[in-house]
């Protein structure tokens, strides 16, 4: 199964560059995760021809505005569009109060239901599953409750290998040679090994988000050996006092990270605006470790063993 | 003293068309009033290159989305470039409530202080005053409280001809003159009869903002003589009975109000998305009020006798 993400935003404050603000969008098979919602998502959304009525879970990393001011206006174009499926909103406390608010004083009685998840800040909980699926949150060290998000796919089942078998099998006979189990007749004899007639699986794929944070070395463990991680890196080297003093990242301490957890590919983003040109930000953490891009408006990474 | 309105944005409810949502920023020699604030209005406010510095006051209509979810947006950029003079606000009961919420959450501590002024829905209040120019509301009739604003400039004062002059005029003279007195000497003799020495002032100018409505009839009395007038024309002609239910109006009945008003010039705008194409709808108001036009992203409009 092939995940894919978009970059719709991310850069960090105010406007600049023609970049906006923080948005992703991942698409796992039928579903789609909206990750953070700057302030004109929906116009991006849009621009890239994304069905947004196939966006049914957002998550929201933390409550500054560069995150989340574009929520509202997608929620109510989603009203004005006639939505009427369940929409699933993961944030931090406060999200919810912040929403109902507003619906208040509009006096809107959305079309669809709005499913509040509010997540516990500092703990690594779990706040999806599906079949395939679970997203657990990443706690970060920022300014106020902040939260990334791990996507880990769950462990895949094993592919029959139809050559090797001579006999039909039943339903649950195929899910246990799925399952990794031997074959054994009613009579407790073997009939088929499982490793004699099945391929390995995939492995499962993991996508890590880490918003706005200041650098966290532990986080080598939970990021370790995922395939795509995209991490805050707001400033560069020679900034390292105020990244730190502003709970943010540099490129090179993102990129020390990457490196320590072995990660597929490095995402860098939430740039800041003093930073037209992006080049020597990625120069910077290709130095320390060379599997780092851009998370560049409109662009595209799929993970696909 | 000429004033000049720029429109921002004029699209109801969901963006269509490259068409944004309603903002309009409006000039009146060095002050700058923003009326209305959709999202994405920072946007267009740097894409039309407007110096956000001069922006103190800004007037919200209502508490639909589509006229006020780039508020948030736009305080935390003033925030983040370090804004110093108080930001004046004003709007419906309750968007206080909504800023200082989401301030909370967000920890922000601004650099300057919004100083909110809400106004009381259902009666014409004025809201703003200096030396030169009132603002006073409109009470309108949409589905929650809503309010257009009247912009007046204040009577001007009498120009001095001084060929007609053969005495220097203290201050105090010359005051009197300004403000149609004649002028007499201490011991009672008339020096000057102010017609004969003074030009007739310029007219003052006006320009009312009518927001989201069902047409009423009865405003042609409040905005008589108005040099500019804009007024929503969501929808045509043959969708009066949708217009009606929704608390909006067609561009024939807004003609038909600028026409019973006698007002100089017309501005249809918060068009539906389902205009691609804005003529017919200017040429339907244009049938009733010749000086009709259409409120279209980026057009400034003069008033300037």
């Amino acid at each position: 199964m092939a995940i894919e993400l978009q970059i719709l935003g991310s850069n960090s404050a105010a406007f600049a560059h023609n970049r906006h603000h923080t948005s992703q969008l991942l698409r796992v098979q039928d579903k789609y995760f909206l990750i953070d919602c700057g302030e004109g998502t929906q116009l991006l959304i849009k621009k890239y021809k994304i069905k947004l009525s196939r966006i049914n879970e957002i998550l929201i990393s933390h409550l500054h505005g560069d995150h989340y001011y574009g929520l509202m206006g997608l929620i109510s174009t989603l009203h004005l569009y006639g939505r009427q499926s369940d929409l699933h909103i993961y944030g931090p406390p406060g999200l919810s109060e912040i929403i109902t608010l507003q619906l208040k004083y509009s006096q809107t009685r959305l079309s669809y239901d709005i499913k509040f998840h509010e997540w516990v800040p500092e703990i690594a909980q779990v706040i999806y599953e599906d079949t395939k699926l679970t997203i657990t949150t990443i706690p970060l060290n920022h300014r106020i409750p902040c939260s990334g998000f791990l996507f880990r796919e769950k462990p895949k089942k094993r592919g029959i290998n139809k050559s090797k078998i001579t006999q039909k099998l039943t339903p649950v006979q195929a899910s246990k040679l799925r399952n990794g189990e031997d074959l054994y007749s009613e009579t407790g004899e073997i009939l088929y090994i499982n490793q004699e007639v099945t391929f390995k699986p995939k492995e499962p794929y993991s996508y890590a988000y880490c918003s706005d944070t200041k650098l966290i070395p532990e986080l080598a463990n939970t990021l370790k050996d995922v395939d795509l991680v995209y991490h805050e890196s707001t400033f560069m080297d020679d900034m390292e006092d105020r990244a730190a003093s502003t709970f943010h990242t540099t490129a090179r301490q993102a990129a020390q990270l990457a490196k320590d957890a072995n990660v597929g590919r490095l995402l860098l983003g939430h740039f800041s605006t003093r930073y037209k040109d992006l080049n020597p930000l990625l120069n910077e953490a290709r130095s320390v470790f060379p599997e780092a891009y851009l998370a560049e408006e409109g662009k595209k990474f799929v993970i696909n063993h």
